[in-house]
Order: structure tokens, then C-alpha cells, then sequence
């Protein structure tokens, strides 16, 4: 199913390039330094459960997509809220998506698919509905072996570091279990407070409460909380975290005077924010955050500009991550402006930011990061970690960013077959841009090779103080 | 004048496999699910005027683009609104258009009237002023004869089914006549009631009176008001009418309580509404009509964003659809919930949405059709019916929504000797696409093969019931 | 470094199409409509200071790079606002430049600097930490010399023309001292009014003083202030401007009845303008400046949407221009319809109005200027004054616009050496684009080489004037 030459500009001069390219850095290890894989898989190293478990069922790409063309998600085994049925059977649900398998003709879905069937379970025939039980079994055969269990895998895919994410109030048990299983395997968490920092969050008092438990303080006055993120950071950092995590609706920012962000917790303790205020607190939020950074390193993330949930039904039925987050516009000139005049000119502070608006590469984002020292690009995230999508991204940014405002690759995902297929996506398009840089005379080719393997592991490391 | 190879990529390999699959597709019969062209012509079945007519005054993409070099409309025949003198000499204005002939270079109308030329008139050379008189004296000699007439060219185009548009207060005469005159061309309405749910459309308590008449119930009562659309909507249906159309500044739907409605459909009446809550009724009759369309099957489109007539003083001397109408940014995500929240989720239902504003493709419409059962992308409409637009269309909605979510290509087109140039255009760019999807190892070609019959054919029909 | 083919279709075909069609226009003098030369040089003719005060410290697209990955402003010899210290030694700073280098991989800056280093002093070998020192002392032995002089440069490069910029309280000394000099070098000005005409300017009440003194009238009443600007523009004219400029946040243009301008014009003279009021003022002078315009034939230049010095920090040390302007979102279909209102349909005016918003070349920019007659479209500026910028400039508006509502090419720069190698760069991704129209079937091969004169050279004489 895999061409060889796949992603690789089609004209014979550039794509030899490219070919050369990639060969030097193919076979690079994988620095994942942001994505949603299960700590509890490397702690257990339990086998994966059916092919529909692993491949269909969780992937919010893959069952959307079924969902668009008007398939039940409780056909696809998605959980109801309500406790109500939903199909179990995992080879009915995977006899329905290879059915349906042509729906991903031309997505980065099916690339993914395919590099998995291919390269984790050898299996070398298109998924069909005629061969759909054959794929199945065999796929089922293979989790059922030692080599397929997710050490294993995570062996296998040459994995040198992996970040995963954990919520500000996670115990970080199943972390604490691999760090003492003795297994070499490389897994670090992340430090995501959406839930202590988002007065909107449900439960934000209760979460407040117990995250001043955890980290041993008052976590309801102002300096009492500062003082448990502190806390909290430091345990993070204790397991490996290198980074912060934020998934705001906006990137707005804030800087506020303490006294003023003291009163607005307290509203936001007792629930009586405003929609604005709770903006406002976030905002301010991100600005204590990467004042933290400064004093302890961690590298701060922003993923801003998802409507989640949109589908009032959807969420209803079957609660959040349904793939019914839609991207909508997003500002960052007026909305980092906060941040990045309190701490932006900070040479030892990273802020890596992304979009869901790729109008904003060219026009807002890369002339931010090509000139505020302490901002960074993230890669192409989520609908654009594809190939257009990444192509559009290096086309858009380069010429005025460069390659070294940016963060290398991140694969984001809870999908751990794709992994090795979305890294190699990334690094084949890569390599094809710069492959055409080359054959325009933009650059010469020993530069091309050298940030080949920037883009596909030094940067990634370098950013993500890996 | 006309390349064979015209639109397909330069590289000779993915040329070679865009030839192929363009082969396979080429002389499929033309679906035109949406388009102005006029029922009188096929009703009458008259000699086209002349080539000025046919080509220059009626055709807004043309007299814009010499408007804008400073030649007056009035030299190119567009009438004026007080009656006062405009240039009524063919010869002249096709003169005049000759001469600037190189202003279209490069976009898609010299593309559409070299192909009509060329292929429907049977001329070899390019215009220009110096073979002018004897481009005029060929193409009105070729319009006096039976085989240029309206019906002849649309069995020569090959047209398999074509929809007009109609107000909802139209009588559907020419259908009528179409249909007795026994002809077998298969020519259907929509049904676009912009004028009797627009309370700012002029007229609107005029239009509600005459629309009740027409549909035999009182419609200035709310309840009254609906049936009088069930019932209207079923009389387009009885001339092959698969689909509604609504022409809106914004994407906006609301869905209000039906006693909120009533309320609201009062002051619209009584002509009191603000511009607001003129825009809540549109808004809330987008979702009505959805309704109606669960029961009588309509396909619902929705063709938002353009800013119509922009220019007071073309308005005032020539008045409307005269080449300054101008897209403006529009939001879906916010825009359309009300109406996905109430049957977003239908798959028995088909909304096809348009965009005049590129950025929604990949932020906000492909994660939207790729996610809701409910809807489609519409085609790349207007001024992005063009290659670099389509070419766009594809990279920008592929990933996310795939080929299954999109619909075919609408032509959209009251200029009828573009027709098929149009569809041509639409089947290159498309193979030209899939040809590189192939080279680049993201599809295989038998795939390529099946979906550049589904976009070229297929879709179209499935999605608009024809 | 240069490759002979940089920038051209790597297909080999397309790359010969290309090829030739540069060869008919690379040594086509060159225009430069806009830009921001010191006119000094040329009326002075004194040898350019050291390598480092050529390239680095003056250039915003190169220190904000240098400081985007940590390096002081202060390092690279940056002045302070304070008047403390900043580096001065020119082989420092060229030094840290040199060893940077490779942060400029991908950039348009690179691309110039290479150019300018192999074109204009003949160095063979990119730049680097190595050879540093020498290529530092090869560049100051020539700037040493006579023939590298300006007014030497401004003969070798080939320049017909030469448009600078100076404020509208500007003496025109150099000018003067210019075209006393008896040099036939032709080097004319354009009126920039920012500093008059925005009530939130610096000492806008005494530079409107200073206004009138220098026309002779009172400025400070309405008429008065309106009559300077004649007097002025007048005076610019002299000295051979043909346009006016205008560097506004927004794009936002008014048109009010001459009594609320007036009355409006004592509020900004007393400092008692809101924002909105100063920003009704600012749009209502664009209007006032086309109808001099329609009086006086200077074309007016509108350069809106740039968020000017973002950063607090680099403002408050280093003051303006110093990198840290950043593209904000702008409309133009709301903004430009009082100007338009008033003046648009005017053939006898020009008006050429520039985007830092990509996504208004195809929604808005090309739809008003494929309509207005007197709307014209300035080229790709600034951050898409670049390969990948111009690509996306001619594919997003061509279209819709045509090449005839453009104007050539801008090298808006104060970057003297740059000058050829931007032109150089405009001229082959021109080519390159028109060369991929006629591989493609959608230009003739005649008509391309007549286009790529149009863009290189007529245009920007047609459009401005001269």
C-alpha cells in the first residue's frame, strides 16, 4: 500500500532531493514531546484490546468522519452518557468502517491507517468490506503477542521520549508505576491545570479544594493557590514534565496587578464570574504561568481556538472529545500583546503557541515569533497535521519566521499506531519543502540536510528541553 | 485556441495519470443541480441576439472587468434605471470588448469564452480588435440557424438535467410551457424565496400578500404563512424543483420559539422590524425551511456573504447584480449552530453551504461537513469558480472533510455557451488533483479513478435527488 | 551562491517557458515607484559607513531575526532611546551577524543578502563565522572606493527612477540639493502626511502649525489646513512627486459633510479627539486626499494594517520601526465604501491601496479593485515581499483582478543594495508564474512575454506616472 516515494515532489530532480534528504534522517528516533497517549499502557504493558478498541472507537478523526455520512456513533461504539447501548461487538463495528473505508480517501486518516496496517501489522491489502474479517483477525492475532504489547511497541517505534498529559490534579500514579518497573522506556507527563485555572471548568471550586490537598497548602487564598501550582509544578517536573499545557477557547492574555487577580479568584471561587471575568482570569493565568516558567523552566504550550463540543445533541448523548470541536478565527496581536510585554523579551522563557487559524501564520503568528524572543511556533495542529496542512504551514511561515522560531513536530494523539506514521508524514513533507527550496536555488543543499534533521529531532529536543 | 492538456499539472507522470482519468470522465453527461439560466429560452426555444448580447452586456464577470479599466457601462450596453441612453449597437460594444480582450488574461472568463468560441462556434483565432467584426459576423450568422438555438445547444452540450432558479412568487410559466410543449430536455426549478422571508427585500408585506394568494391561504398569519411555503414548495416540486436556495448577507440561523416567531413575523408585516431582527427572522427561517425539508425532502442551500451592489452609484444608475457585489468575511461556526442544533444531526437531510470567504474552508466548513450528518460543502462558488479557486476548494477541504462531503460542481451560470467550459474546468482541475494525490502516493489510482467519476457525476446528483 | 534557475518551475518545461521569458525582461531598467531611500545619499554622494551599518543595523528584517532567537538589540548596535550604551563596533556586530547566518535559511532577507553580496561586492562564498573578518574587510575596502558610491550604485543598478518618501513638513533640502547638483540621476519624493493629518501623531497641533508656515496659509482653521495641503502637494510635485502616502492602523476611510470635518479638525487641534473621533478624521482625510488627487493628479498609496511597535519594552528603549510591527486583520469592503462613494468610479483617479491580510486578496481586494476604476491593487508588501508572498499574491487576485488592475512592482525599501535583488526576485516569480499559465494552457506564449514587460516595467510607470 506505501509508495516509497510518497509526499515527495513529483518532479524527478526535486524529488531525488527529497529522496536524499529523507534517507539521512529517516530512520532519526522519535522525540514526541507533546500527545495524549495512556501513561496506565507502559505502567500495565496490558495488550490492547480488538482492532475496533484500538483503531476506530477512541479516534475522534475516524469517527467523525463515519458520523458525517450519517452512520450512529453508537454503531461505532461510542459510550452514551446515559449508560445506553452501544454496539460492543468489535468486529460488527470494524465491518462497518471498512465498508465505509473510502469516506478517507485523501485525509491524513487514511495515511495513518494504512502506515499502521502496513508497517505495525504487515498486512499489505487495502481495507475493504471484502477483506475486513481477514484484516480483523489478523490485526486481533498480532495484539494477542508479547511483541505487540505496548512496551513493546513503544520499543519498536524507536520512541526516545514521549510526553503524555496530565491533568494539574492527576496523582501521576501510573507514572510513578513505570518509573518503578525498572522499564528503560522514556515517558514524562505534562502539567495541564485547565481544570484549577478555567473558572468555567465544572467543578472549579471542588478542583481548587483538592488541589490544594495535593500540594499541601491553601489552595483558596491568591498566594496560597500561586503557591500550590508552584507545588504542583515541582511534582510534575519530579516526573518528568518539561512543559505546561493550556487549551483555552481564545489565546487572550492578561496581566493583571495582584491585587486585582486576588479578587478575581475569589469571584471565581464562589462562582460569581462573569463569562468576561473568567476571559480575564484565564488570560491572566497564562501570564502567572509563564512568570512560573521563568523560575522553573517549564516550557508553557497555548492551543487556543476550539469550539468544543459544538453539537449541543452530540454533547448531550455522549460528552466531550466527540470530534465536534470546530476551529474558529483567532486573534494573537491584540491577544498575547499582555504576556509578551511582561515577559515576551525573555530570551530563557519558551511559549510555544498554535492554531486552528492558519490565516494567522503569515499574517500574525510568524511576524510574532520573528520577533519576540521568548515565542516559538508550534507545529500544524490537529486538522492540519496533514500534508497540505503542514505544507501550507512551512510555506506560510519560513520566509518570515524561519525554521528556528519553530518547534519541530508534534504528533498530539491518544492514537499510538499513527504514531510512527504521523512523524514520518511530517518528516517526508518537510523534507519534500526543503527539497524545493533546493531545486529553486533558496538554499543550498548541505543547509537543506541540516535542518532536515533539525525539523525531525533537534528542535523538538532543544525547545522541549528534552 | 484550446491546449489539450489545459489545467493538468506540468510534470509528465502526473500529467500522464491526469490524462487517464480525465479520458474516463470527459463525456459524461453535464449535471447542473443549481444555475440561472433562463426557462424562457428552453420554453420558447428563440434565436439567442446578438454575440454582444449573448456574451458582454448580460455577463457581470465580463462588464465588471472593463468597468474597471474605466470604460463606462453604458458603452457596453448595460441599461440604466432612469431609461436614459445606453449603447445599443452590438457591433460597437463587441468592438470594444475585443480591444480590451487582454484585460482577461489569466482568469477564468477568457478561459470560458475561449472554449465557447472555439468549441461552440467553431472560431480558431483569439479576439482582438483586429479580427473583431469577423468573430461578430461569424457568431451572429451561427445564431440565426436551428442548431444555436437554445434547445439544440443544450442537447449538444449534453445536458442531462439543469435547474433554474424562481422566486417563490414566480408562476413557473416557462416550466409549464416547457413541459407541454412535449420536449424531452429535462430542465427543473428551485425554489428561492429571498422575497418573501427577507423583511427588508422591498415590498415584503406586498410580496407575503401575493405569496398567500399564489399558495391559496391567508400568509400574513404565522401559521398561515408556513403552509403557504409547504404549499408553495410543493407546487416547484411539481416542475422537478429537488432543492431551496436563500441568498443571505451572513450565514446566521436562529432557531426561536415558535410564539417568538409569530411575534416577530408581525412586525416584519407592519414593516417594524430593526436591521437586527430582521436579521433573527432570516436567521430563523433558514431553520424552518430545514424543517420543511425533513418533510418534503428539499435539498436546503444557503449561498451567504456577499456584500450586494456595493457601489451606491452603480446601484442608482443601473441598480442590482451589476458586478459590485463584493464577499466579505463570514462565520459559520457561531452562524449555523442554532440550525445544526435543531437537525444537524438528520442524516435524511441535505444543507449544502457556500462560501465567498476561502478561510472558512479549512477552519470552520470542511471540520463542520466532515462532522455533521447534515451537511455539505458546497462547490467553490463565483469568483473562486476558477482553477487556482478550485485547486484551493480541494487542498483546503480534502483533509477534513473528504470527498464525500463535498457535492459535484454547480456551474451556477446564466451565461449558457459557458456551461460547458465550466464543467470542463471543474473536471480538470479535479483530475488534475487526484492526478497528484496518485504521484504522491496518497491514493490509488483505480480510487482516483472511482472519485473523479463521483465529483464529475455522481455527487451531484446524489446530493441534489436528481 | 546564485543558482542561474533560483525561483523558477522545477519542471523542465515550465522551467523554459520561464527561463525565456526572464531573458526578454531581466535587463529591463528598473522602477521603483515607492520606497524609502535616504535622499541624502544621492545629493550627498559620501561612501556608505561600514558593512554593519549597510546591512545589519538598519535593516528591521534582520535584527528583529537576530533578536527573535535571543540576541540584544543593543548587540547589534541598535541605538537607545536613552542615549546609553550600544554596540559600535561594526566588526562585532557584523561578526554575531555572520555567525547567525543560518537563521535566515528560507528567508527573503537571505535571498537579498546573497544577492547583494555576490552582485553588487562580488564575494563568491556564503556568509558564515569563518569567513566573517573577510568578507567584513572585502565589503568596507570597497565601500572605500568611488564606483560604490550611491549615486555610482544607483547608475550600476540600472535605476530609471527612484521614488523616496518624506513627510509632508519636510524642507526637501536633499531634493534640492539633488537637482542643483546637475546629477541626471532621477530621484523624486512623495507627500507622506501622517504627521498632519492623524490627531494622534506626536505634536500634531504644532506640526499643523508648522504646516501652515511652511505653505504660507493658516492651517489651524479648516479651509486654511485643506489649502496647505494643496500647496504642499504642489511643492512635492515640484520636485517630482506623483503620489501621496498614507500609513494608517485600519484601512477605514469616511467621507463627512464639510462642517462636521471642520468642526471635527478644531477638536483634533485641541487634543480632545476620542480614538474613534481621531480615527473618523484620518478616514475622512483619505477622501479629502483623493479629491486633491482628482485636482492635482497625484495618485494616492493607502498602507493600512500594521499593529506599529507592539512590543512596550522595544518601544520604550528603542522607540519606532524596530521589528516589532505586526499585520493586524483588515476589511476592506466596509472601509473603503465612503471613499469609494465619493470617488471610485472616477477613471481619471488612481488609487492603489496594499494589504498585510492575505486572506482580502481574494475576498475583498480583488473583487473591489475588478470593479472600481479607480481602485488599483499595490503588489505583495512587506512580510510578502518574498517568493512565497508574490505566489500567493498573483494566484489570489489574478483571477478575479486580472494583471491590469495591478501596478508592477514595490521594492519599499530602505535597504539600498536590496534594490536589484528585489526587483530580480519580483521579475522571476512573475515569470515563473506566467511561465506555469502557458504550460498549463491558460495564457499564450505571446501574450506571457507581453505581461511579464507589463509587471516588470510599464505597470509601475502606467500606475504611478511616471
Amino acid at each position: 500500500m506505501l509508495d516509497e516515494d510518497r509526499l515527495f515532489p513529483s518532479e524527478s530532480r526535486t524529488r531525488g532531493i527529497a529522496r536524499d534528504l529523507y534517507a539521512g534522517i529517516r530512520d532519526l528516533p522519535i522525540v514526541s514531546p507533546h500527545g495524549h497517549t495512556d501513561p496506565r499502557w507502559f505502567a500495565e504493558n496490558k495488550p490492547f484490546p480488538d482492532p475496533a478498541q484500538l483503531f476506530v472507537t477512541p479516534d475522534h478523526y475516524v469517527f467523525r468522519m463515519l458520523c458525517s455520512q450519517g452512520i450512529a456513533l453508537t454503531d461505532l461504539g461510542v459510550p452514551r452518557i446515559d449508560g445506553g447501548p452501544t454496539e460492543t461487538d468489535g468486529r460488527k463495528i470494524w465491518r462497518l468502517f471498512a465498508k465505509n473505508y473510502h469516506l478517507f480517501r485523501g485525509t491524513p486518516s487514511r495515511m495513518w491507517l494504512d502506515h499502521a496496517f502496513e508497517t505495525v501489522f504487515g498486512l499489505s491489502q487495502r481495507l475493504s468490506a471484502e477483506n475486513a474479517d481477514h484484516h480483523y483477525d489478523h490485526i486481533a492475532d498480532c495484539l494477542s503477542k508479547p511483541e505487540f504489547r505496548p512496551r513493546a511497541l513503544f520499543e519498536r517505534f524507536d520512541i526516545e521520549v514521549i510526553a503524555t498529559t496530565e491533568s494539574a490534579l492527576d496523582d501521576l500514579r501510573w507514572h510513578e508505576m513505570i518509573r518503578k518497573s525498572g522499564w528503560k522506556g522514556r515517558v514524562v507527563t505534562a502539567y495541564r491545570p485547565d481544570s484549577v485555572v478555567d473558572p468555567e471548568f465544572e467543578g472549579f471550586r471542588a478542583n481548587i479544594e483538592r488541589f490544594g490537598e495535593l500540594a499541601g497548602t491553601d489552595a483558596t487564598t491568591w498566594t496560597g493557590y500561586l503557591e500550590a501550582h508552584r507545588i504542583r509544578r515541582a511534582f510534575f517536573k519530579s516526573y518528568g514534565a518539561t512543559s505546561s499545557d493550556h487549551g483555552h477557547a481564545t489565546a487572550r492574555t492578561e496581566n493583571l496587578a495582584q491585587q486585582e487577580a486576588a479578587a478575581l479568584f475569589q469571584k471565581a471561587l464562589a462562582g460569581k464570574c462573569s463569562p468576561e471575568e473568567a476571559d480575564v482570569f484565564r488570560g491572566h493565568m497564562l501570564t502567572e504561568m509563564a512568570r512560573m516558567s521563568l523560575e522553573d523552566g517549564l516550557v508553557l504550550q497555548i492551543h487556543p481556538g476550539s469550539w468544543r463540543n459544538h453539537s449541543a445533541e452530540v454533547m448531550a448523548r455522549h460528552g466531550r472529545d466527540k470530534g465536534f470541536d470546530i476551529p474558529t478565527r483567532t486573534d494573537y496581536v491584540k491577544a498575547l500583546k499582555p504576556l509578551l510585554d511582561a515577559v515576551g523579551m525573555q530570551p530563557e522563557l519558551t511559549v510555544i503557541v498554535f492554531t486552528l487559524d492558519e490565516t494567522s501564520y503569515s499574517r500574525e503568528l510568524a511576524p510574532l515569533a520573528g520577533a519576540y524572543p521568548a515565542l516559538k511556533l508550534g507545529p500544524a495542529w490537529w486538522f492540519f497535521d496533514s500534508p497540505e496542512g503542514m505544507r501550507r504551514y512551512r510555506e506560510l511561515t519560513t520566509e518570515t519566521a524561519g525554521f528556528y522560531n519553530t518547534v519541530g513536530f508534534n504528533d498530539d494523539t491518544r492514537a499510538f499506531c499513527s504514531i510512527p506514521a504521523r512523524h514520518d508524514v511530517a518528516r517526508r513533507v518537510d523534507c519534500a519543502y526543503l527539497a524545493t527550496l533546493v531545486a529553486d536555488g533558496r538554499l543550498a543543499e548541505d543547509e537543506a540536510r541540516e535542518v532536515a534533521h533539525d525539523l525531525a529531532y533537534r528542535l523538538a529536543k532543544q525547545a522541549y528541553r528534552l
